[in-house]
């Protein structure tokens, strides 16, 4: 086997992910066979499973990618960046998720494997709620990580409708009312006179 | 064949609906073999498909009495209630929508029969909540739709959590927040006092 760069191998990895990627939008996870992969991709099985040992793999890898580049955007861009991104997601690869769903439960080592990958991205976001609480972005009420359940549960409701091509609420009112449930508690109470 | 009375037509037909339920949400929807379902039901093919013509029909008229009865128990208790129930949603049924969510996608025809019985119960929901604007609870400054489907973002989102059996948010948090963002403005801005 000739011997190739790290350069060249980060290159090659990116290939395949990309390629994987568009396959498994494509045709569901079922559906994207190591034929179709390989067509996608454009490398023989032999230099795919080189660098992902099964088609899981590629989808731990990926899913946990989307997970990482979440987290970057909020902490890096805000909660807004998060939202307007999560709209736009491609529904044939959010798809791929729901089909996995099922399996991910089932399967613990699976399983296993994707929230570990996940919970690394969680001090970080935990701690720009954090910052955002103290800078009076949100409320300062509630702990941080209700303030992250919360957020994750709707990010997780406009994904499901995103996928499913149901009419999403516009960007603007889904905004507005995540700002009236966790945003700062106004109008503030001014302070008592009494000094009570 | 002998006749039978409505009546136990009526029965053979929620006799039929409760097992092929328990079936799918066991084995998933593809898992559901007509030999499962005609175990789990205890009835035969030929008696089972005299009453729905398909697996197809069957899981329509489950995801339909779902939606109609979430609908229902808005109409009649209120939304806490519906979050409520969405909250204790049973796992494995709600991972068998997951698993249908690409077919439902890409299948013009079970998308329309899905989305026609839907669309019966939105006049009475939108009803409920022109109610609860008129009547304080919710805020009266948005239109009853863009409150009726950042509401179904919210328990889409509930929905998806739970069939992932991730954490949580608690479901006291999660009615205070959808108050904050949907509830009545408050505290009410005084009328200024300079009139103008």
């Amino acid at each position: 086997m000739p011997k190739i760069s790290e350069e060249r191998k980060t290159e090659r990895r990116e290939q395949i992910l990309a390629g994987a990627r568009r396959c498994f939008a494509e045709n569901g996870y079922e559906g994207a066979t190591v034929a179709r992969l390989e067509r996608e991709i454009g490398l023989s099985r032999g230099a795919i499973f080189n660098y992902f040992p099964s088609k899981e793999d590629l989808f731990v890898e990926l899913a946990v990618r989307d997970s990482a580049r979440m987290s970057e955007l909020w902490v890096e861009h805000g909660l807004d960046a998060v939202v307007r991104e999560v709209v736009e997601l491609d529904p044939d690869w959010l798809s791929v998720y729901l089909e996995l769903f099922r399996r991910v439960r089932n399967d613990t080592e699976f399983r296993r494997r994707i929230e570990e990958r996940n919970e690394a991205v969680i001090p970080a976001n935990r701690a720009r709620i954090e910052e955002a609480q103290r800078n009076g972005e949100f409320r300062d009420d509630l702990e941080a990580k209700e303030i992250g359940t919360f957020v994750n549960l709707v990010l997780n409701g406009l994904a499901l409708l995103r996928a499913s091509d149901e009419e999403l609420p516009s960007t603007e009112l889904v905004l507005a009312l995540l700002r009236d449930a966790i945003g700062p508690r106004a109008p503030r109470r001014r302070p008592s006179r009494t000094g009570a």
